[in-house]
C-alpha cells in the first residue's frame, strides 16, 4: 500500500540523519532499530491503527543566522538530556510510552542501557494509567522483544543484587516481536498479546 | 511547594532560549504563553497530576563538530516543521495532545495560526480516543481559553466561508482559564470543566 508519511516524503531516523525513506520491499535490509520503529510508527500512521512519533531530540540553541533570502540556519547548539522516553502516543485510546535499547549481550539486557530519568518518567506514566514499555533488541540473537516497564523496575529497584534483565526473564515475561515485511517490525502485535495476557498485572 | 523540574533544575522555554525556571511567586510576571504552559506542565508533573512535556523544536543536524574534551557541538543545522503538535502527555488516563496560540486580534482567532499537519495530526488523535485541543489567548483582552479541537476543525473544514473562529463562539464553546498563582495558567482546571460539561459530544 501507498504509505504517505507525517513530513510527506521524509521522516528523521536518527538524532543524526534525515533521509528518504526506503521503499517498503527493502524496508528490512540494514535498518537501525531506531529507523525500524518509525519506520513502523509511518504505517500505523497510515493505516490508522495509531499515533505514535519518536519525539525529536531536544537541542540547545545557541547562536542562529538569519541570512536574506534563506532559512534560519543555526550555527551553534548542544545535544540536551532528553528528560522522557523517545516514543509517545495513542493506540486505541491508550496512551502509550516507551523507549528502545539495544544491546550486544546475549544471555542478559544491562540497566546500564537505560537512564534514571527514563524510569521515572515511565513510573509516572504508569501512575497516570498510560502503558509503558521497552523494545529491547539482542544484536547478536536478531531478536527483538517488548517487556512492560514494571518488569523494569523490578529489575531497576533491585541494582544492588544484579544490573542486569536475564535474556531467560525477557523471553518469558516479555513478548517477541516477529519480524514481517511491512511494517518491518511489528511491535503493536507484541503489545496486543501482552495485553492479552495482562503480564504487566503481576507486577 | 518545592517543584522538582523535569531536567533537573532548567526546562526549556522556547525553541530559542533556555534559561533557568523563575521562582513561583515571579512565575506570573512576563511569561510567554509557552512559558506559562511549561511552568503549569512542571507543575503538574510535580504534583503527579498529569505528565505532560512540550515536544523538542524538531532540528535537522547537517555538522557536528567532536572538540576533544568537551561537549559535542552542532555547527550547521536547520529548523523542521513538526509533524505534530507541540504538546502532548497523559492525564488521569486520558491521551491529551494540544498546541497553543497567541493572536492580537480581538474579536476572532484566525485560522492562519493554525497549519494543516497540526490540523490532520489531532483529528487522527482524536480517532483514535484521545482528547484534542488548543489553547488560544486573545493577547489584547490578557484573555486565555481552551477549546476543543472539533471545534476547530468545524471552522477549518469551512474556511471558504469564513477564515477564522469568532471571539463570541470561543467564550461561548470554550472555557477561559482563569489565571492564578501556581501554576500560573491552570489549564486542566479549564479541560475539567469542559469534560464535565461533556461539549465535545456535540461535534
Amino acid at each position: 500500500m501507498a504509505i504517505k508519511y507525517p513530513n510527506g516524503k521524509q521522516f528523521t531516523t536518527g538524532q543524526m540523519t534525515h533521509r528518504q525513506h526506503k521503499p517498503t520491499n527493502q524496508a528490512k535490509r540494514g535498518m537501525t532499530l531506531e529507523e525500524e520503529l518509525n519506520h513502523a510508527n509511518a504505517y500505523y500512521l497510515a493505516t490508522d491503527r495509531a499515533v505514535i512519533h519518536k519525539k525529536p531530540t531536544p537541542i540547545q540553541i545557541v547562536h542562529v543566522d538569519y541570512p536574506a533570502r534563506s532559512a534560519a540556519k543555526i550555527t551553534e547548539a548542544y545535544f540536551r538530556e532528553a528528560s522522557t522516553t523517545d516514543y509517545n502516543g495513542i493506540y486505541q485510546g491508550n496512551y502509550i510510552d516507551f523507549d528502545a535499547k539495544e544491546t550486544a549481550n546475549k544471555n542478559s539486557f544491562p540497566l546500564k542501557n537505560v537512564h534514571n530519568h527514563q524510569v521515572v518518567h515511565l513510573k509516572k506514566v504508569i501512575e497516570q494509567g498510560g502503558l509503558g514499555f521497552m523494545v529491547i533488541r539482542f544484536s547478536k540473537r536478531s531478536e527483538t522483544f517488548v517487556i512492560w516497564a514494571q518488569l523494569l523496575f523490578e529489575y531497576w529497584d533491585q541494582q544492588e543484587q544484579r544490573k542486569s534483565i536475564p535474556y531467560d526473564v525477557i523471553v518469558e515475561q516479555g513478548e517477541q516481536i516477529l519480524p514481517s515485511l511491512n511494517p518491518a517490525l511489528p511491535y503493536l502485535d507484541a503489545i496486543d498479546q501482552l495485553l492479552s495476557q495482562r503480564k504487566f498485572k503481576e507486577y
